[in-house]
């Protein structure tokens, strides 16, 4: 069950202080009794971390970032059972400790405390690094099939799992009408969401061309181009002006926030999974589009879901050829090129939608 | 099925123009085919017919108020079966018509659009008069069982249902923690919807002695004093820093809509039955409060659901002794003091909280 | 909003006495104030007729068969709105009253009464007739949209709801393993619906080679035939030894019964949309398969679900093009030629799944 | 964070082979890292044990008996957090890993497989003993509040848990009607549950004196007496022939199973809390009480949910003074008396109920 492995030390891609990041040598992580060290393959970046770099966040300096990631089991704690080292293997983005009062609550994702599930780069080292630790890992480990490679598992710890909870929230019924705002990674993930729950007309909000392809392929009906003339309008034209049953907000802007609840049917739901640090201010809610208080619109802001009974989901519909996210990868780097890939992240250069990092 | 009553004008209290209300002479109603006429024998009146008075809607002039009332069936429809002439019946202050699709869909409270099942008033003449018509009486005429009295039934189609709503939005798991804020009727409703939904300590705000003494009543553990200090302050201390389960919203201001958002838990609901038309400006969603949108806290705004299947399961927790709202109500007139009730109720003069007109 | 025909008579397809049909001339119905009557282009037969025939439900002689058809409006009732004569349209297979208190707690399908939506035969003339009424046509009367057939759109009274809620009662989690007995229409339709809910690994259990290649179409993963060696066995197999997280009974006998209940997972639920009258014993729950009654498992027998509201979401994925069952439709008549068609479907002559009649 | 006791060996209640028990010496137990070990002050003797004893489940020799006690923090393992040695604690009956895919799918009792949780006295010794181990205690142990005292606290781990998850799993909304089949402990703890959530005609069916008198103060608003006449016919008469929304079956036997399906309204809910292994045949779901299988009916058969947040919740209710167990119990014995009490519980001689064992 333990590793014989001599390494010690391994490179980690950093947060070396605002807007700064480096690469810097550590020491490979050691579990304590509950914990797995985890080698790692392959990853990618997020938009969290280029967020996170720019002071959203209040990170230690130094702390790795990253939290999307998969690898091979390198040393287990003295109480972990069920994995075996060199096992291919993932965790999600968030590692709830299962236990607390909001885990067995069912909200993992606010482990002991709002949003304290987000343990890597917040609580602790992330995983843009040659090891990364994972807490209570009987719980949050996950086995990978072998029929599944890594680079389709690596969306399931983090854009699978948020866009999927961003379609959960919406609470579909079959055949339902959904709009989906901006096609990011998330928004992409969410609409492929709204496809698996049934939604019997997806629409999109997008404006570059390579999204709005992909938005298609991964189930939108429409797509909404917001540079084309007023969202909304476009929106309650083309529901025969009764607007949506759900919106799913995927930016994290207060207009787009504004219009999921303009479109949004008496009685509907708007399902948040865009981070909203960016604008300072409090978000808004119109009272004519909130009915005075009074018009049954239902609103949940969720974060990225994790444990292994999930991951395991998610790896069962990448096995079953159910979903392919691969076609998001448009650019991939080895991790010696980590700070480039980083950067070209920062401003999406060249159409970047989502970089993946081989180890 | 059809009544022989000659009576062809009553009397209706009315809408007379911004801040003004009269006594009318008007005919009395006639049903369509699935229409009743109701002769009316005892009416709350609502701080909703305040607003209304006051320009919050735009109701037509002349239009008579009032949406709380019991009485027993004066004529019925073509089309509607069981029941009779002379029985005791009463409907929810909303009236849907169950064929629509935001009804079927459930929620009742939205029929054909926004608020559209509050047609008294709003759509048609309210209940404040002598005799009153209950659209598709089918679905929304309610059998008052012979032990439940006029003075009980009555909070049956506004208090009762919208109170309970408040606490069914919540979402309460056996045990859990709730705070109400404000205890007038609706919220004092609230209150009790909380404990018949089995919450393990209720937490009330109210600052009036006689609303705080009914709230310990009607099922509150401590009521907080807002006038004493900093309310989300002593309710994050009443729960050792942790917060509520669920917040309900019964004030209508946007300081407590702030403040249920602060109090409740990641993970938590919160559950809006206040009126927010009272202040023009977009309600606020304070960033930290909402855990940037990602603390998995949810939000409810609802409106009064109605229909007899509710308004039948309200009336026999009435029947069966579980629940008593009278203590609530604080004054009694005849229906020709209606005027001086209703300018009493403006100004909640002489501790009044809810005022019963006999017919 | 009324109708000019002068027609009063039209050919009618009734139940003659046990395991006799016959082709008979019947007046046109006229409408009631809430009804409307439809002149029928398009229906399915259904193995439901079947057993009403063999004597399943006592049916009074005479009585019109048949409960799924599309048509156009031919006359309205006087308190209908919303529709026009010559307007293509559907109802359910069920036409709930939406009025009563099983119909306004969501249970229409008990509307009034166990099974008191199927109104169709059971109360009043089916559907297999040249015009036919529908009840509550507010509620029920749905418009098919210019873009579907009247041979995609016949589907979604009965085999779509029903095969749907089989999977809605499954309530399948996105990834869920699910199995699905019997792949006839509605055991098909189930099987679309898991793939609707977004299931990772759909079993299905069918022995019909054209029924086999049908069923991988429309999303299972892998058919098990049962002829092949034991059932719960294969299924337990192909689940790694810890069974589905859902099955669905779409076949209506004691072993394939008893089988969903032994396939699922402690805390899995058996959804039932089999009809089990053909054999009269009660059925069995086995106290293994059910944990001494502890195990979690949730059990729930249903019935096709109508209403407008569910019918327009039906429709709304075969306009989007996300469903199309017209597959299944292996046989197509003229309305002449029903008693052959019925004649044929009593054995599934010719491998016949569905046969469609037009009118 | 570790106990200085020199306390190696203890008296332990324990199982000596069918049909009989014995007081034996054993080691104190010694916790792993994720372990806690619990000096008893306070323990109930449950049906359950008496069912063990008699070979319901296969035990192994010399195991110890009992599942519902309370006590100290006596020796924590190296890993556990957020208690001390000398704290007022209790665990659930069922102690889940919280880890497991079941669990983390909310089936805690499902544990790794069917029943899991019930890991006293089936998988390791009970805690009839002076000591006990309590496994993954981060998750099961729970601190009793200064102000709730053992005699109360005692009813937590098991009898409350188990009787509301009776009425929870009966989804019951406010005001509806349900009964609930035999007023044992479980029984009148299902009670205690459907007042709770706010029923608002609860029915019990009971016989004997004691029992019926602590129905009706725990919530019962009629006491059927199934020795009077035919228990169906009753509650059917009671329930002006519709039946009821919800039946809880707590006796766990073939007749009371069966007549809860028949009691019950097409849409309604069984629940079972009902232990069914004393008959070894299957259940019966006769078919006209199951509407052959399409009533939407549906069944769920439950065990005693754990877990250290559900625990706070019910100690929440004795703390608030909301319920109060312990007139249930009829007996109380110093642990030097437990084979006494034992025997006594067999029969339920002298009226027992609960006898509370005081160590």
């Amino acid at each position: 069950m333990t590793a014989t492995a001599a390494t010690t030390t391994m490179k980690s891609f950093v947060f070396d202080g605002l807007n700064k990041v480096a690469v810097v040598d550590r020491e490979v992580p050691r579990p304590g009794p509950n914990d797995a060290v985890v080698k790692t393959t392959a990853a990618l970046i997020c938009t969290s971390d280029i967020h996170t770099v720019r002071g959203a966040l209040p990170v230690e300096h130094g702390r790795a970032l990253g939290h999307e990631a998969v690898g091979v089991v390198h040393e287990l704690g003295s109480a972990v059972e069920g994995f075996e080292v060199g096992q291919r293997v993932l965790s999600a983005a968030t590692t709830p400790c299962l236990q607390c009062h909001p885990c067995q609550r069912g909200y993992t994702s606010q482990c002991q405390g709002a949003l304290g599930a987000y343990k890597f780069t917040v609580q602790r080292d992330g995983n843009m690094a040659e090891y990364f630790l994972v807490n209570d890992a009987v719980g949050n480990l996950t086995a990978i099939p072998d029929d599944v490679a890594d680079e389709q598992a690596v969306y399931a710890p983090d854009m699978l799992t948020t866009g999927f909870a961003g379609a959960e929230h919406a609470e579909l019924e079959i055949g339902d009408t959904v709009v989906v705002f901006a096609q990011g990674a998330v928004g992409l993930c969410a609409t492929m969401g709204c496809k698996l729950r049934g939604a019997g007309l997806i629409i999109t909000v997008e404006s570059i061309p390579r999204r709005q392809e992909l938005s298609r392929r991964f189930g939108a009906d429409i797509v909404v181009d917001h540079t084309a003339g007023d969202t909304v309008g476009q929106i309650m034209e083309l529901t025969g002006g009764e607007g949506v049953d759900a919106a799913i907000e995927a930016f994290g802007f207060p207009q787009t926030w504004e219009a999921a609840l303009y479109v949004t049917k008496p009685g509907g739901r708007v399902s948040n999974i865009g981070y909203h640090g960016e604008v300072a201010e409090p978000l808004k809610v119109p009272l004519d589009a909130f009915g005075l208080g009074m018009a049954d619109k239902q609103i949940w802001g969720g974060l990225c879901p994790g444990g292994s009974e999930r991951m395991h989901r998610l790896l069962r519909l990448l096995q079953s050829g159910k979903i392919d996210p691969t076609p998001m990868t448009t650019h991939e780097f080895g991790f010696h090129e980590i700070e480039k890939a980083f950067r070209m992240m920062e401003n999406k250069e060249d159409g970047m939608i989502k970089p993946l990092i081989r180890f």
